[in-house]
């Protein structure tokens, strides 16, 4: 099963596993209790083939950077057959940041600096394969967050970049100023959440020949239990009647199967704390829809026939 | 009056006539009961400087084009006097297409192929001038619609191609992929239906110097009878002033008039069976409106001054 | 305080003072009875800094323009040292325009050759420093406007051009045409309309390096005195704090400083026709919000945190 994943090219020295595994659940997931219940995690996810995991640096209150690293220090040995990911830019108040006042955003060039300092210690490790901005700032000064990056690839703690949640307009600005392809944009989609589909979002990574990565691909728990929620309650018996069709574990499954489908080659981004959902995501893999059944979930995602 | 027809110049070794006239109520209309009615209506249009005829495969139930290959076929030197648009990509349930269980689109390879060979046989011709794919499937791999197009015009089958009720996001993917420009985008416009005027799509295609096609040009009959319906009321008197104004034979005059003013040069795309409305309708391309009427019929269009 | 106004370099031969000032008001304020009140505010705008004066053939029903020129004629050697900015394109309903039947647009070369011949002769000047259209006209033949302009730069009637309440397709359309840049595009925005900030028009100004220029930049009256407006009585107190924090005179040179922090380095036009307020404005030049509180600002006007 696992070598059923394929790779997705992001630059010519990387490349992640078709499905990310996500760590923002972390800290309060009843399925982890200590670094040995990540670690076992982190190996079911390898043998898994997924390779590429995804932090931030406020994940679980600015703590999951550093419960990973514990666990990683255990198994140093694993960080070379893995792609490290995380974030910035997002500033919460939390009490690991006392002087965070409001919750905000910082581009700058201090804070961009500062924050990777920070993952690097928390994680354990000397070079992140991919730093993205989190959120579009609008303070954002494309010059200095070009500046920025390019100190930190001269410096070698930081190997790519990316954004996530840029529209195309904020994209094509950042983009500008850089002397490397941005290499992802992190955005949210599911079928509950179909936006990136149609707003120009992935007609813009498509064209650049660049993967999205997808958060919440499952567009939350209402998927499978909100029976107030009118779109949820349309596709699941539509994502049960594929899941038993394509024999696949569960509508999970099948939704991103769904994702897997589009075509600019989507990640999604797993937030499972449990080593047997892993081993059954995977299974979204290898399915190919006949292309009506795509549209049938289509269909039922937006409540209406295409026109 | 045929003279006063301008040409657009759609390519190197390509126009099309100002006006165009499509077939997409040729088999639900009760003017239109066999193939000479077809074959009249065809030399209506050609005398009045109508050269460009709009198809799909899906239009009549998959039986527009070969209804209108018949009336062709009884006069087959009329072809050089034409050009051929036809479509491909939506695909609907149909008795024609008992594979078909849900409305969905195809930009496969393998269905364009295999529609234009269709389209190609129902129309008795060895050439389409113009292939669109009829709306933008979010399942579109811009490459092989690339591959595809590619090896339709090295065939001959196909001259240029085009696309439909595309947005200008989904218009620059598959550009950027083609060799040869993409020479039109037929969308909806009239003054019931003004989203392609303000929304960038009419701004993208002046920008490349592409002429629009038009269709539902008239918003549906909703402009002459609904009651109802408070803009279509709100626009008929000032229609109706200009029709007396620039002495034009109905409303429906000024409504085409009224959109050839847009500076992308429009094609509109005529849905009628009758060929007296055809000669009416060639007198919509003689008027230059003052640019205050214009303006008036706009704001009335809107139900709000200008800013 | 005066010294402390930035320049904004606009173009190789041309800056602007951080701030600017607009005549819409000038016809239409009580504290200008004569061509001496007028001489005195511009005297007062020169003292601070404030070089830029910026005018539109409409404002004051077509009389702004030589009211401002009256008042220039009594001290002509002040004109070389301000830049002037006029408008055309928009065409009201106005005694002075006995043939406009209806509020219109006219971006036709005959139209914008002679409002800018008015322009000259009402401001009493020969050269016009920056030429805006308007507003977007719908019937805007793109290869005219570049001919016009063309035609204006060369006869050194007018040095620059731009245009105002552009959106990026229509700013991209233009700008295809030209052989010189947009210089500005000149917007509405303020803390009570933030849409520029988040609908692409500020990442495409700041992604072409140009500063846009804001009118309305205080969102008007009713962030000071409109107790049913939710979103300004949200804001009030929020920007009373800040005054009071950073020692400024007023909510408004809160509101100014705030547009002052955007990224793509924005040009607020200010509209008082009062000269201690054009002193108390060009405080809010001084000011450097902490991030935190420009965050504060942001989100007591969108009513929510950031995402």
């Amino acid at each position: 099963m696992a070598n059923a994943l394929l790779r997705r090219h992001m630059a010519k020295d990387l490349s992640f596993s078709q499905l990310a595994w996500g760590a923002w659940r972390l800290r309060n997931s009843t399925d982890i209790k200590n670094a040995d219940d990540i670690l076992a995690l982190i190996r079911a996810c390898l043998d898994a083939g997924i390779t590429t995991f995804d932090h931030a640096d406020i994940y679980g209150g600015y703590g999951c950077e550093a419960y990973f690293g514990e666990a990683l220090a255990k198994a140093p040995e694993l960080r070379h057959q893995m792609e490290i990911i995380t974030k910035c830019d997002i500033s919460l108040v939390n009490t690991a940041r006392p002087d965070h006042r409001i919750n905000h955003y910082n581009t700058t060039k201090p804070h961009i600096l500062q924050s990777v300092e920070n993952s690097l210690a928390s994680l354990g490790i000397d070079h992140i394969d991919l730093l993205m901005i989190h959120r579009p700032d609008p303070l954002m000064v494309a010059d200095e967050v070009a500046e920025t990056f390019s100190q930190l690839r001269q410096s070698g703690k930081v190997g790519h970049f990316g954004v996530s949640n840029f529209k195309p307009s904020q994209f094509n600005l950042l983009q500008s100023r850089l002397d490397a392809p941005l290499i992802t944009n992190q955005v949210e989609c599911s079928v509950l959440e179909l936006a990136p589909i149609f707003n120009g979002t992935f007609d813009q990574m498509q064209q650049h020949r660049i993967h999205p990565m997808i958060w919440s691909p499952l567009g939350g728990a209402r998927l499978f239990t909100d029976t107030d929620d009118v779109c949820a309650n349309r596709l699941r018996p539509v994502l049960e009647h594929m899941r038993d069709k394509y024999d696949l574990p569960g509508i999970a499954e099948v939704a991103i199967a769904w994702l897997l489908h589009l075509p600019s080659q989507v990640i999604p981004v797993l937030g499972t704390m449990k080593a047997h959902r892993i081993a059954d995501a995977t299974k979204s893999c290898n399915v190919t829809f006949e292309r009506q059944d795509w549209f049938e979930i289509l269909v039922a995602a937006q409540g209406h026939p295409v026109p």
